[in-house]
């Protein structure tokens, strides 16, 4: 099993008066952390899955846990795992740190869709395999 | 029982490639319910109690269920009720809906924070009177 | 001639954490003014041009001045006039105010595009009279 | 002379329904490309300006030209350079581009401010001789 792991500073674009991540930009950062996890994991871009063949991975839940606030210039690091795989859908289990102390916990779950249409497809069969790499309990 | 209702249109600046609302954009909406029901219903703004309280209302959890698609130029028809009032923290439930059709149901918990010392705080008497009118039950 | 106008409150999502508006959020508040404009005075909604006939009217360049910092809660009026009239462009000054307070005068030029091949076209006949209403010099 | 270089891919975020960047979004990247610029090459990161010294960098004034669209996954490359450099001010030209066409071309006026009171302040002494080294015409 692997776990996707990625980084993002908090920039200035992030924050909120009070000096914190405005949690709305938290959302941004997790759609990022989607986007370059079927990128480079998957093998899937979002330029080729929007742009080419008219699919996407909107969320159809998504729950989040912040435990602590995150500041300006905070590096924060995020692992992603695969913790279900549907026939056209996909639990993933996201986590938000920064140094030793978590900062966010989030569930959510994907849905393959046709843009065009908006019903739900099927994982292709190779993008499949990739995802399940990234599942707990996988070999 | 009070329920506090708000409404939104779908702009430009909401809709991603696939012209659908880009979820992050929807926790932007959630957190202008919110905001407006704090000035309007609780009479408490931002304003005040950022700028010159110095407190503020942080989501601790919020989980969302996005039940179909918003598309540029749809209105949205949000509600807010109360549905538990600790003593720092406050449920909510948030739905958005565009005519009869749901589009996403929010829970969330905001908790009152002291934003110098980012410590939690209890309610005021009266803003705790004003919240109670939009929890399910009350008289 | 007339002259287009439309308000907005300055809400948390648009202060930094300075608590002043972000200026990217201001560029924000300006598409909003345009896409208001273009739905209630030009009677041509966004929706209708992206969504049906395939155009757009992305700013060509645009300049600003910041005059003065706006805060959360300032209601901010804006102002719109076309100062000129091009056969498929259009020059637009915006203003935006506190009160008396002058906070940003924005220059702009829009061209109107066919967003499939990306190629400039000439304004429809009526249209341009709509546009032309808000024309300094205009009868 | 140095000029400063950064670069960052077109997310999903930044683009709209005509999936092209949105221009506001432009605006978070120079802010990125500027805020990445006076933590790198100035030494002064916007944590350390905004939360320890309560000073900031706002724009005075900004023109953009925009040469031609991004489209979602487009990487961007980045220069800023120093054009002007005034006793509290900073003009800076910052450019970007797609391989070798030029997408978007800035100019800007940066003031350095006193948060509390909403002042200019002139530039440190060696805070200014940073910024010198990537003005056109230095040694």
């Amino acid at each position: 099993m692997s776990v996707f792991s990625h980084q993002n500073a908090v920039m200035f674009q992030h924050c909120d008066p009070a000096g914190i991540v405005f949690y709305p930009r938290y959302f941004e950062m997790i759609n990022a952390v989607v986007e370059t996890f079927f990128d480079r994991a998957v093998g899937w871009s979002f330029a080729q899955m929007h742009s080419v063949e008219r699919v996407g991975v909107p969320m159809g839940r998504i729950a989040v846990d912040f435990h602590a606030a995150s500041r300006l210039g905070d590096v924060l690091d995020w692992t992603l795992e695969v913790t279900r795989l549907g026939g056209a859908s996909c639990d993933l289990e996201i986590r938000g740190a920064c140094g030793r102390e978590a900062r966010l916990t989030v569930t959510g779950t994907l849905v393959l869709v046709d843009l065009d249409r908006m019903t739900s497809l099927r994982w292709p069969r190779e993008r499949r395999a990739n995802l399940q790499r990234y599942m707990e309990g996988a070999a």
